[in-house]
């Protein structure tokens, strides 16, 4: 049951939205989002897809989506077991705003690569000057 | 100038895109366009609104997304200075991806917490057979 109050305001900690903002506004999130829409399932594959994450990174995050809803984890009972991941249909509907944070990322990179370069400059300016 | 191989693959961290996700797919970084828009402007008010940041990671969070184009800092020439911040026309643009993050925690908080709440109840019978 979720009450009014803890609906509140987003940028309260004790706001459920919030707590669930915290979890999906993660960049480590959007990235296995990408990984497993590629075909990656395992946490091996994972791991070697999404550069820079570590494997205490990747595990904390599938953990956090898998206890949030929006992953399952499939055990095989092989000999030794295999574990797959893959998107809950809950995670499913989260895919459209990841990819429109993908697609924003894409679509302005070189208005932000602009601005970090004249930031840049304007830094050294006022070093030298 | 960015060339396709800079264009990449989101999960590479070489990739400008990739560069740019990490730097919008944060919470801090929702938390502070949030608060913008609530028409705060000066560092103490959003720390103030923004409940859990602390002062280290606001002015991080800000000079990133100044760095980037995103956010915009005007400084008053008032004894003390004041500083203001407000979105650019970049970081405008940036605004509907985010709602839409902000909007998916709304909708599907029900179905987020059912969730977490089923996954603690599988660990306590877990822990408990």
């Amino acid at each position: 049951m979720v009450t009014t109050q803890e609906r509140g305001n987003i940028t309260q900690e004790s706001c459920l939205s919030r707590q669930v903002l915290d979890l999906i506004a993660d960049k480590w999130t959007a990235l296995v989002f990408y990984a497993l829409e590629r075909g990656c399932t395992r946490s091996a594959e994972l791991l070697r897809t999404i550069e820079g994450v570590s494997q205490k990174m990747l595990s904390q995050t599938l953990r956090d989506l898998e206890r949030n809803g929006l992953v399952c984890r499939t055990v095989y009972p092989t000999v030794p077991p295999s574990v797959e991941y893959g998107l809950t249909p809950l995670g499913e509907t989260l895919r459209e705003p990841i990819h429109a944070l993908g697609a924003w990322a894409e679509e302005h990179l070189v208005e932000v690569t602009e601005a970090r370069e004249a930031y840049e400059e304007r830094q050294r300016q006022f070093v030298t000057a």
